[in-house]
């Protein structure tokens, strides 16, 4: 079985037009879940906490929230996330809603599930900083709250770094938004959606966006398996003034994960649920806005050069998937009497 | 009028005996406002919104909860805060919890109110980070939920620094622990204080901690008006070896704000609500645990030696002045669609 999915000449594979059916699936009311990880209210409660904890970065300052702020689009509004004592990675954090319907995790898609992505920030040195994964735990286990609410999600306390990214993907599944103006709009609500955004829903369909955004997530990766890497080459079209501009070809993508040049520059299919919201665009950041940003996908991708007019009812259009985020409780993060988990 | 309330040698003017009326009080249920910030349900969720926002930092990553983290004790757990960039300065965040009981803020009692307060890390070069204020308000301006926020707290929509100061203030007034088991036991129920814990009280009072650590939010500033500091010198007893090996003579203390050598090593009485949950200890953090911070308080402030049996007590009774903690709703941070609002 080949191992990713390359959707590179798709578009020409898939004839689309906006007559043709299902192009246009709202989220699902809820995220799918492994056989070995159900979502259960007390993981979900569990994976919250931790998720907000920054206790288990080595400063103390950097949280899974911290870049990944479910209080906005769940991302930092920043080009590149700042991890640990101010420290800069080259790539900017994707947002976590809807983060479930991803069939990979990270830009390049190295981790196969949202259990394993929790892990990664922990120990990489400029993010959360932390040495191992066994020195994320030990702060664990000595923070006593934790021990009790472990038990109630595991029914043991054993406290292991699986459980802890086990918990942290359960609260991830959560973290969805169906029901923004477009899924209402497809549930049958003709009036949901303006003019423009109708417009910009078509063309979408017909400049062949939807050839790689498909599906109800605009990933497209609706039905692949868990684990397989859906990825596209960006720039597809690298002449053109965007490409040096933006310096989007620096990034080896892919490569940098498999160390093969014919990955050079893939990077998996973002969702764009929520994409109005999570500015600056791409993965290193350097697009400021969102109609730049549409321009500049539909010149690299498509190498469609786009008018004002049809540049603004995409942005419309994708204004349209934002949304509406779920009210939520903050969390009460387990406290150490009488000693500072942080200062050793 | 004296400018400040200096407690020096007040330890001597009070004869404290746990036989003495009113020693005990339980907190209030709610925090005094000032007559031209009354507290109002649409002011506490604009200020909620501000203290959990980032994007007023320069770099984006730093809000008022980063340091005064309510979902924790009100602090970080550091010795000393970690602002924009990884810049850290020298002393520890105090506790958000509470402050409203405080006749004035900061370590060194330089701000007068929590409005002032609350303006303060906005523009520290190495707190959040902001040039001026002026810019905060601009950024805030340029998210467009907060107009409505304003509005409705204010009755315009000037949104000035002002008003913002004005909302932080009326939420943190809104973070305030009644209700402990020391309370609990103060309005009558003498099961909810283990026996230690009573010891522990009796000892705090009969050692002549509660001369200085007095009023129901133990920071000796119940009857005195807002704006007017309770200061101590600290260490009051210098000749020990905690007072090197803590390094604890070196922050000048009120000496840095007014310039004069007679404030030098004055601090503000610091509230012991919460006290356990906020290790490292001091306003310079250099105490990593209670116990050891309590034995410090002896012999610095009142000479006396304490045994391990007197520390154990009164480590006990200040463990019954933590909680509990409300319950809260995450805020909804205005989006800002199709832009970031940190990259100008």
């Amino acid at each position: 079985m080949k191992q990713s999915m390359v959707m590179i000449g798709l578009c020409a594979l898939i004839s689309v037009t906006t007559a043709q059916a299902n192009i246009w699936q709202a989220l699902p009311e809820s995220a799918p879940a492994p056989a070995d990880n159900p979502t259960t209210a007390a993981k979900v409660e569990l994976g919250k906490t931790l998720y907000f904890d920054p206790r288990i970065s080595s400063t103390g300052t950097v949280s899974c929230n911290s870049c990944h702020n479910v209080m906005e689009g769940g991302d930092d509004s920043r080009p590149n996330s700042m991890g640990v004592n101010g420290q800069t990675g080259g790539r900017g954090a994707p947002t976590v809603w809807n983060a479930a319907f991803y069939s990979t995790q990270f830009w390049d898609g190295r981790a196969n599930t949202l259990e394993d992505q929790a892990k990664g920030p922990m120990t990489n040195p400029i993010e959360m900083g932390m040495k191992n994964h066994d020195l994320v735990m030990q702060r664990v286990r000595k923070m006593s709250g934790y021990q009790e609410m472990f038990k109630k999600a595991f029914g043991d306390s054993a406290m292991t770094i699986d459980q802890a990214a086990k918990a942290i993907a359960a609260y991830e599944r959560t973290l969805i938004t169906p029901n923004s103006a477009f899924d209402v709009y497809v549930k049958g609500d003709k009036k949901a959606l303006t003019s423009a955004q109708v417009n910009g829903m078509n063309l979408f369909a017909d400049l062949g966006c939807v050839s790689c955004h498909s599906g109800s997530a605009f990933n497209g990766q609706a039905e692949v398996k868990v684990g397989t890497p859906v990825l596209m080459k960006f720039p597809t079209f690298a002449d053109n003034d965007y490409v040096s501009k933006y310096d989007l070809a620096a990034d080896k993508g892919r490569e940098n994960v498999t160390g093969k040049a014919e990955d050079n520059n893939l990077f998996r299919i973002p969702t764009l649920r929520n994409i109005a919201v999570t500015a600056p665009y791409f993965h290193n950041g350097a697009v400021k806005t969102l109609d730049e940003a549409v321009k500049v996908m539909a010149k690299t991708q498509l190498n469609i050069d786009l008018s004002t007019a049809q540049t603004n009812d995409l942005v419309a259009f994708l204004e349209s998937l934002t949304g509406p985020f779920p009210q939520q409780t903050m969390p009460r993060l387990p406290l150490t009497p009488g000693k500072s988990i942080v200062v050793e």
